[in-house]
Parts: structure tokens; sequence; C-alpha cells
């Protein structure tokens, strides 16, 4: 079989290599689709390469077949289509207080362990979700980063008929905004990127453009002054900081999407003021897995709109230099069928 | 009758002046103590001359006895002992959301209408909270501290067995702190003042000294690595800052109550990585005002130590330098009986 490794600094090798049988507890997948995550991209930047072992296989959006099932694992068969939730929580401890997904222990796969990006993958059966037989393996590759954005605007206690607003108009924003919408919130999307913008508006999204126009003045007269009940801040800029305490009317939430790896200034003053909220949140729990499996699988949103394109495995060094040159794209698959 | 008045640039004046009859809907009350808040030490030092307009009448932390009833009010009577939520929110709005006590339009009383320090004080009878009449008008003084400590841990969530951590010991920190365990929750206070440290220690708490002690190794210690379930920011300070996101466990929330006037550098890693919560909180509602005399009344807390020292209205110009010369005293009480 073909199978992908990051050798460090940009550089993706492809090699051939023996399929293995799945060990205890574990099964084999032939995985389907594999899309590229940020973290994929960050990884390839070489930004990670003191957590990734290189040479290493990543990749974690993924969706697959079971082709072999090993010693002890009952719940799975040869031939159930499937998804991983890529979290290793197997080092959970009390004091993780029950928050297994988010414990300090935590091994993601894909990053702390091999990944989807080959054509064969064994993974612990305790990672899977099944799929329904009819359920189509492209749109199922992006129940990982729906799960997201599932999370996020669960963990906001997002109402219907609640403002919400998203700052930043990529792959995890617009997920976050379809979730929103689906909730029954009254949505609007921050974003500076022309094609983003093109394609938020299509989805029938308001799109504010930072650049254009003031989002704190435009959001006061659209909502009567009301301001948005909730705030997704997933842009990960100074700006979207800035202006998400602006957005956020009185008592509302502000969900940290966003990574953010330095200290950055907060207007706390506003936080004291409106009793505003401040939400971090990060993965996704079993049941925001169940809930994107079961949006993917009613198909009524328009998740085909976020897949850019679909290139075979092989491509992986070119498609990554291309997601490089071209950043405004949506969801890249990796065909790891061919 | 004697009322005092803030003359701007660290300036108090005495007059005497005549007492007016409650308008329709009001009461006058004759004030017994009224304590000197934070905020009262702001205006003196001219920090609020933009938002106060002398001669201004201060002070917000009262009790005292009615005197005369307005026209229209029949829920009160002379000679009722009460206390003032000094908050207007008669100009809440729609976009407030029904959170009045924080309303966009709201006046504070005694910041932006006449306070307490007087007298005799005509206020709308809406603000009033009956006291029983066995209440001892001193302890009444703190209810409303105390309902701003009753606010910030309802708000936090807290419950019994937790662990709470409090930056900050003076005296909302130490209301806090009675309250958190009150709640039944382990509380530990972080304190870098001599005699504050001592008083805490007095009343039980388990105190840490920044200055000599790793707050963060100690507490992993003390918690076996679960860390603080809430984390009360008092300090307002950017050291109190930089560690409640380490203090606080997965999941933790953190309470803003101090103050900051400037945006301030904050951990957003941690609070992704954790999945912390900061919830801004301000002054009180209702219920806050309705459990803190709930607390003075069965008066089994050690209200009492926090009263420093009880001065007559007269000497309110020697009172503000003596706080402003030894800073580490905890409430200071006017007696306007005399």
């Amino acid at each position: 079989m073909k199978a992908t490794f990051y050798q460090g600094d940009h550089k993706f090798s492809i090699s051939e290599k023996s399929i293995s049988d799945p060990a205890e507890g574990e099964v084999r997948i032939k995985v389907a689709y594999c899309g590229i995550c940020g973290t994929d991209v960050h990884i390839y930047h070489g930004m990670m390469d003191k957590r990734v072992k290189v040479p290493v296989t990543i990749g974690h959006e993924m969706s697959g077949v079971i082709d072999a099932v090993g010693a002890g694992v009952s719940d799975f068969s040869v031939g159930d289509k499937v998804v991983v939730r890529p979290l290793d929580d197997r080092g959970a401890q009390a004091s993780d207080k029950g928050y297994d997904h988010i414990c300090q222990d935590l091994k993601f796969i894909g990053i702390d362990s091999p990944g989807a990006m080959q054509q064969y993958w064994n993974v612990p059966a305790f990672t899977l979700h099944r799929l329904r037989p009819e359920t189509d393996l492209k749109l199922a590759a992006l129940v990982e980063p729906l799960a997201v954005a599932c999370h996020d605007v669960r963990l906001s206690g997002l109402k219907a008929g609640e403002v919400a607003v998203v700052l930043g108009g990529g792959p995890i924003g617009l997920l976050v905004a379809l979730v929103a919408r689906e909730t029954g919130a009254k949505v609007f999307i921050s974003e500076v990127n022309p094609r983003r913008i093109l394609l938020a508006r299509e989805l029938g999204f308001s799109v504010i453009n930072p650049a254009e126009t003031d989002p704190v003045a435009h959001l006061r007269e659209k909502t009567s002054g009301f301001m948005a009940d909730v705030v997704f801040e997933v842009a990960g800029v100074q700006p979207t900081l800035d202006i998400m305490t602006e957005l956020a009317g009185i008592r509302g939430r502000i969900v940290m999407v966003a990574i953010h790896g330095q200290p950055k200034p907060i207007n706390l003053f506003q936080f004291f003021w409106k009793e505003l909220q401040l939400i971090g949140a990060r993965v996704y729990e079993r049941e925001d897995y169940d809930q994107a499996i079961e949006l993917i699988m009613k198909n009524e949103l328009p998740f085909a709109c976020l897949i850019t394109r679909v290139a075979p495995l092989t491509s992986i060094q070119r498609v990554f230099e291309e997601i490089d040159r071209q950043p405004d794209g949506m969801k890249v698959l990796l065909d790891c069928q061919t």
C-alpha cells in the first residue's frame, strides 16, 4: 500500500509499505478520503517539529471502510463505513474531571501517532463512529471539522432566535456558521478574503467585510442595538480580538475557537461592564461527532460547497504547495483509494 | 441636617442643609452607617471627575431607617430598617435583554446622583430592601459589598466540594472568600499585604503569599493536580491575570471581578487548551441582595472582623486621607447619626 510521510521542512515522501494486521482492540480501515486541516498545514510549515516525530504520516479528517477487525473488537465489522474521532484519551486521570477529550495526557492521532494520509490505517476501535451504508464518503471526511463546529456551537449555548457573529469565514468559520444557522440563529460572518466572502454570500449569510464596513456599527444597525448573543472568534488575529468584545451585547458569550500562541491584549473592561463570557473550546466530545454525523447524513446543509477539490493521495506534495500559494480555498480532500 | 460633598481634587466639604420631603415614589431614610468603597476612594482621587458632577454627595454602602414616605409608596413604612440597592435602572430598554442591573443607561446612585454620606437621604422606593427589626445596622452597611460577593459566587456556578482561589484579599476578596466557603468550597486566598494575610488567616483561610510561594505549584500540591474549579480575579493587576489561567484546572471558570481600565495581555491559549471560561461580573441583582441580607441576618459569618473602624460622618476628610496613608485596612464606616 501507499503511505505518505511528512519529512520535515515542507517535504512529504510517498512509500510502498506492507499492510499490517490490526492489533487487539484495533481495526484496519481502508481510507477513502482525508481532508487537509489547518493543523496539517502548520505541521508542513515545520511549526510543530518539536511535537511530531518525523518521518510521520499525518491526517485526521478522514472517512473509510473497515477492512479487517482485530481480536476483541465486537462492535464493528468488515465493510462498515466509519470515521475516526482522533483522540487517544487512554491517559485520562481523575484530575481531568471527566473531560477526557481534553485530558492532560491526550494524544492526538495523526499528530502524536500515525494518521490517515495513507491507503490503510490501523486505529483503536474506541475511536470509531459508524456511518450508515448510504453515506457519501467525501462528505463524511468533513465530519471531523464539522464536529469542531458542533462543539463550538454547543458550548456557546446558542439558541434559536439569537444573533451570532462568526469572525473568520474559513472552513471552520463557515461550518460554525452553518451549524449556528441550523440551530435557528441569525448569523453574520466577518471576513476580508474576497473569495471567501463570495462563498459565504452564496451560502446565504450576511457577510461584513471589516476592510470596508465598520462591523460594530453595522451590527448595531442590523440588530437595533441588541448586538450579538454569541461571537465566535475563529480568525485568530488581533483586530478580531479587538472587536469581539464590542460586537457582543449584554451577557454575550464569546467562543474562543482560534488558537492564540501568545498572550494577547483583551478588553477586560467590556467583560466587566456587559458581564460577557469567554468560552474556550477545543476539539469535540462524542456527542459532537454524533451530531456532525447526523447532519452529514441528513445532507440538507450545503457541505459539498466546502469541498474545493479532491486530489489523489500521491499528489500530496503539490497539494500542500498549492494551498500555500492559494490560501483562500476551503477544504481539499486527498483521495486515498487510488 | 449635615451633608458631605466631594468638591474635586481630594476635598470634601460639610454643609448644613434642610431636610426635604420625599417626592412621589420615594422615601426619606435617616442614614445610620455608610461604608467607604474602593470606588469612593477612586472618586476622591479625582479619577472619576468626568462622570461625577461636583459638588456631589457620594456613598452607596449604607444602612438606615425610613423617616418619611412619599405619595404612592405602600410597601414601606416609617421605622422600617432598610438598605438601598443603588441601581437606578429606569432607563432599561429591550436591548438590555432583561439584565437591567447592567443596563446601558444604568445610573448608579451615589455616583451619578446623590449618595448616602449625609444624615438624611431621599431615594426611590424600588431601590429598597427591608431588614428585620433586630438587624445590626453596622453589619447591614456591609450588605452592598456582600451582595457583590454573592453575585460573583453565583455567576461562577461554584458548588460544594469545589476548589476556589480568590486573587486579592481586600474587602471584596474576603467577602467573596466567605461566601465561597459558605457554599461549601475549599477556598484559597492569594494576597501580598501582611495585615490582610493575617486577617485572612485569622478567618481560617489558606493564604498564599505569591511574593514568597509559587501559587501554581502550591495549589497543584494541595489539590493533587486538580487545580481550581473557580478563580476570582479581584486584585486587578497583571501578575494575577498572568496566573489566573495557570491556577484554573480543566474547564475552570475565572470570574473577572476587578476593573481593568485598559486592555491587558491574557493567555488565550490556556482558555483553548483547558476549555476555561472567563465570566465578567458587575454589581448585583435583586436575589444577590436577598442572599446578602439573609447572610447578615444569620450572622454566622465573621462579618464584624471586616469593619476596621467606625468614624463620625463629619470626619470624612480625615478618614479618606487615612485610607490613602494606610490602604491595608478593610472596611471603614461613617456613622451618619451623629
